[in-house]
């Protein structure tokens, strides 16, 4: 029998779908389950791009240009401008969202065993990518006591090597919530220069930014241009995941010229996905105004239950719609199964994704959990109890 | 100012998007052409596909399941099933298009400086894949004399190394339209299994298989399970290339848990394009048949009138909507965008697709290019006609 690739043994399998037949066996047998363990979020997608989608009259269903057309790259361009950031269409290519934009970023700029720098914890599919690609992710811990802020400059600066390409981060940070300030993307952009690497930042969450905090982009960052790459998508932005657009921005033209043979080589981003997509632009700014007040409201409900917990420590969130909780158990992974296996409240239980798998540093984050607030405040209330019912019975 | 990556400035450029901006700046210089390059059929996407997305009341549009949903995929099975080629739905993992099927397959299989087997000339694209996922391309030269049939199964077997993980075919055969007979497959099936090797077969083309001639899949191949990779696709069997929906279907459970993971990582295909996918399944036989008719037609008007050209030398071709002409000319790169350039009739030119991109032995194939027969038989006459003018005055 042949055999599978060593690259395909060692992909990392996502850290939530461990947990995907306990759940899928809880509920069988009856349970009741609040999902906070993913990032889709409930929120209704606009109706005029959904509108759009079925007001297309599409006698052919044709490939797109390999980039997306230049009509939504023009859009896109202009909602940058909206938010102060400053690109031509010709520094876009339009990817199947922002997991293949990461992909190709990370296909442009780095070979086989080169090392990309990620402030931990971090989105889970990093890992995926760079297995997929071949490239090594270096961790940098950020931590829980921090809120998840930038770790110290120099903590960037002891891991650079030769292999260096890169620094990732995203921003408002996926799981953390954490929102980086103009002055850590500043000290990140001086670094980058100083070592002639790559910055690649993942800005799909750039409109969750809560507190009246703005979100300064590595895109406004002067002098950066060559250095600059952004991921970004339409999935949480207009709550559209499953419409599957993204995008890849940067002033580098080796970048975008490098990142369109990759975008060549699959032909075309998925087209009714693009008529939806590029309607969405269009979206009032009332929707974006309620879906902020609602996440802040959430999140409030959140973090206010989740500190009455006695042990349970908590980063406060200033954007995205994920937090980071430390609770008094030794065990997350063990933890979060039997809450689907052995335990509810009323037939009720909770799924939450145990935070060890978005740390590349093995033993770190063991007895953290991400949970996601893509449920309504009522939800999260009933969810948080569940949570703290069964910590008081918990043993490890 | 930081560096692309090594793979990244070896990423080829697909051969069709060369001669683009000369195509581009013809058009704006007002001359018509007629674009023999791509394939991109003009066929009607069935009705009952694009009407299921209008008809689909999507409150939020949501991730799928990376693998695709189950029902769709049952139907998938289904599909297969009325082709004879027996198959479960957890045999199949829903793709964005077979481009990234492609993708998983060779991630799943093989590492860095692994080597496939391909028969040339074939999909420029394996290329891209190859070249994405570091994997060498050893090439098998087939002939037009020989109508492109598969070469002798010993000239495979002199290529084997140990690194040699797969052999990969395309049936019907792009940019050939060569379509493999049964005991060719079952020579091919004998050599993987002797040498423990991967047998991926590129069937997007199945349904165009013309003068009565039945499609063998490897899928049908008894024993053959543990090796058969097949990749497939909506795009062109719907003529909805814009979907960006395909498959990887495989009965070796490695494959399908390995490739799994790579789909996990970009968490799932396109959700509208999925709708539009199960409801084509629904697509009735008349439609295929009208289909077969026109490709059929056009080929025969294809054929024959390039076959009145002196100097002119075209495989005929079985299935797929693609034909190799070679051409009396030193080199078909020059040729062709000399037509774009410096040549029209009544203000018309024609744009095709030179073949040496499609080839990976250097100096192969320099005189031939690709017709996609994707227009009518009219427009195809009046493209052949250019043709034919063309060669009477072109110098070398
Ligand atoms: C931080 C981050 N980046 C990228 C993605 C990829 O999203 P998509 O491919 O749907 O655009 C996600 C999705 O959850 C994410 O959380
Ligand atoms: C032989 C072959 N394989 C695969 C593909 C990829 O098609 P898609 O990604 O649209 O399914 C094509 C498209 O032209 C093709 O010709």
């Amino acid at each position: 029998m042949p055999k599978i690739s060593n690259k395909g043994l060692s992909m990392p399998q996502s850290p939530i779908r461990k947990l995907v037949p306990f759940a899928e066996k809880a509920a069988k047998a009856g349970k009741s389950i609040y999902y906070l363990n993913i990032g889709q979020p409930d929120i209704k997608t606009p109706t005029i791009a959904m509108q759009a989608v079925k007001d297309a009259d599409i006698e052919v269903l044709s490939y797109s240009r390999s980039e997306g057309s230049e009509q939504y790259r023009t859009k896109i361009a202009n909602y940058y401008k909206n938010n102060d950031i400053h690109v031509k269409h010709d520094d876009i290519i339009v990817t199947t969202g922002g997991s293949e934009a990461l992909l190709f970023a990370f296909g442009s700029i780095m070979d086989v065993d080169d090392e990309v720098i990620i402030p931990e914890p971090f989105y889970a599919n990093y890992n995926g990518f760079s297995t997929a690609s071949g490239v090594k992710v270096v961790p940098v811990i950020s931590k829980i006591e921090d809120n998840f802020a930038l770790p110290p400059i120099e903590e960037f600066e002891k891991l650079i090597t030769p292999k260096t390409k890169a620094i990732l981060i995203c921003n408002p940070g996926n799981p953390t919530g954490y929102l980086y300030s103009k002055e850590e993307i500043e000290k990140l952009a001086a670094i980058v220069k100083k070592h002639d690497l790559f910055l690649i930042a993942d800005e799909v969450y750039r409109e969750f930014a809560y507190d009246g905090a703005t979100h300064y982009s590595i895109l406004q960052v002067d002098g950066l241009e060559d250095n600059a790459i952004v991921i970004d998508s339409v999935s949480k932005r207009y709550s559209m995941c499953g419409a599957r657009i993204g995008c890849l921005v940067s002033k580098n033209k080796d970048v975008i010229a490098t990142a369109l043979k990759f975008a060549q080589a699959r032909l075309s981003p998925p087209t009714l996905a693009q008529i939806a997509s590029e309607a969405a632009l269009e979206t009032p700014q009332s929707y974006f105004d309620d879906v902020i007040e609602e996440y802040v409201e959430r999140r409030n409900v959140l973090i206010e239950e989740l500190n009455k917990i006695e042990g349970v420590q908590v980063a406060n969130p200033k954007g995205a719609f994920y937090c980071i909780a430390q609770l008094p158990v030794k065990n997350s992974d063990v933890f979060a199964q039997w809450l689907l296996e052995d335990f509810d409240v009323d037939g009720e239980t909770v799924m939450v994704a145990p935070a060890a798998g978005f740390y590349s540093t093995p033993g770190v984050g063991l007895n953290q959990i991400r949970i996601a607030y893509v449920l309504n405040t009522e939800s999260l209330k009933k969810a948080v109890n569940i949570l703290k019912e069964a910590l008081k019975v918990y043993k490890d």
